[in-house]
């Protein structure tokens, strides 16, 4: 293989190259990916594979391994080109076809028929930030048969309260010195933007809870325009409540073998290149077990940009928000509630007015 | 303190708030300075010290919590105003004098004295990138006095070649695919500007050598316009010889107590922001045991930009190099000298031509 003429113009600029880098370096990711693909090789042998936004043609190559008949592997960016060489590397030339081409302009003739299996690896920071779900599901509406496959299935996103020491605490002892004003001009510009950081899963104040759940086989794009979401945390600790860390997981179908296979960005998950992404308060609020924490959380898809996505955080009164019907939360009406259901649990009558 | 006020204006962008993020959270270096600082209280105490290139102003701190008398922290960019903030957080204003200035823009006024010490963070990555130690023998001819001391005191700049997985073997099996065309891509941009990167001990292929050492009290900016080194170095193992790895150690001054303290970016010691730098090999080359690896290292200032350096390599011909007298290589030569300098040691006569 000639692979001296191959220079930087394959991609888009530099940083283009340092991403795909950062990509294929994430073992979490790329394993993940393998395994569920390997995994359903009776899904996949002699079956058509579209692979959207293919970049450098990884996931087009574990399913040529997995012994698909064709895949057509589509990538927008000049990292097409290489794309090109790496088939080219792995022997699967005569498998699978690179296509130079948004998803949206593909024409009939450049993918002639539906396809059994959609490969993605669409997932942003907090699952949604810069990703490209959009274009697989304009991909699966327009070329996956009734009965195809989609990797990843599903998606969801996760929420919980955190402390987040790297914004605070460690800032009062930078060997002797204390240094909480730079540490504020952090927090400062994380109101901007949310961090992207791996957060110790001790770090965390309560249960995780789901934020929103994406079944990729139905979703429609009008979905993705928004998601909000009232919570409700008890903390479990005695801890500095300082803001709330997001994270999601990836699933991928149910070979009929083996657990599906799932991906997931959590704090006591081996780390990906996604981190996690912490919402930074702008003071520390302390907590203590039974402690509720009660948020308002918005995604909201960006008007000027759709591939970014607006974040709200409004910390709640716990005082005026409705608690679920089991919270364990320490405040008097809900441990008046607790001991109301148990007695009702119980079969004991109680007059309730 | 009021803090509400300090804003992202406190440092001329984003990306400058994040450097001294990144120094600041470097323990390593920190840990080096406040140790290197306490250990010479009997230097400090009741002293005058000027801190060159103050940024956030830590070390003007630790020098004052070593009992200095006065401490002059000059500081050009618009992170003075947060170094203001940080020595009231740790209550030393009535110590620390922050200047807003260019060291070379100072006048009379602003520092009426010769001082005992100067304090300074200069280092780049492989010491000399965008380092600032012009400012620091400026400050030094213009305001040190004559017994005065400068920490760190010396520095030195090592080398050794060594292979990068990073850059080549890491990529034959990418989650079971091969990606030697993107390694190939990512070298040629290597080939551009050096890599920032922790190298494993490992790696190495031979003992370091010193490219360079400087002593901070008598270095002069003309002798940082160009370090020139050329190397035989001997490989200790079966391997790879993919490129270079440069690092540094700083020392700063004995206190006559304990040790001098080194701060060391060498791959076997705890990592700092620095890393290492790397230079790479367009092509490996197989070494082995006595493998002579004859290089020509030359680090020369960017005429266009004077906190740039233009690092060349040039491989040199095992054949054509004159080894050290004492070079463990396996070239005849090298054995047969080696031979005649043994019978010479024990004593024996040698007919020499």
């Amino acid at each position: 293989m000639d692979i001296d003429n191959i220079n930087s113009t394959y991609f888009e600029n530099y940083e283009d190259l340092e991403i795909h880098k950062l990509m294929l370096k994430d073992s979490t990711r790329n394993n993940a990916y393998q395994k569920a693909i390997l995994n359903n090789k009776n899904n996949i042998l002699n079956k058509v594979v579209l692979d959207v936004g293919a970049g450098t043609g990884i996931l087009s190559i574990l399913c040529a391994q997995a012994g698909a008949r064709k895949v057509y592997a589509v990538e927008a960016s000049e990292t097409y080109k290489i794309a090109k060489e790496i088939v080219k590397e792995n022997g699967f030339e005569n498998v699978i076809e690179v296509i130079h081409s948004r998803i949206e302009d593909l024409t009939d003739s450049e993918i002639p028929e539906k396809v059994d299996v959609i490969v993605s690896e669409w997932m942003g920071f907090y699952l949604l930030h810069e990703g490209m779900l959009d274009s697989v599901i304009t991909a699966r509406d327009r070329f996956l048969k009734s009965d195809g496959l989609i990797f990843p299935e599903s998606a969801a996103i996760y929420a919980s309260p955190c402390s987040i020491p790297s914004m605070y605490n460690d800032w009062n002892d930078i060997s002797g010195v204390s240094m909480q004003s730079f540490a504020k001009l952090l927090r400062n510009e994380a109101l901007k933007k949310p961090l992207t950081e791996s957060l110790s899963p001790n770090d965390l104040l309560s249960e995780p809870e789901v934020v929103s759940w994406i079944d990729l086989r139905e979703v429609t794009i009008e979905d993705l325009k928004e998601f909000s979401f009232q919570h409700v945390a008890v903390s479990t600790k005695t801890a500095l409540y300082q803001g709330v860390c997001l994270w999601f997981t990836c699933t991928f179908p149910f070979s009929g073998f083996d657990e599906p296979v799932v991906l997931s960005t959590a704090p006591d998950e081996p780390g990906t290149h996604w981190k996690q992404t912490l919402i930074v308060l702008p003071e520390s609020i302390k907590v203590e077990p039974g402690s509720p924490i009660c948020y308002d959380l918005v995604m909201r898809r960006s008007e000027s940009n759709s591939r970014r996505y607006i974040i709200e955080i409004a910390m709640l009164d716990p005082d005026e928000v409705e608690h679920p019907e089991f919270c364990s939360c320490f405040m008097t009406k809900c441990i008046l509630v607790k001991a109301v259901l148990k007695k009702y649990e119980k079969g004991v009558d109680v007059p309730m007015k």
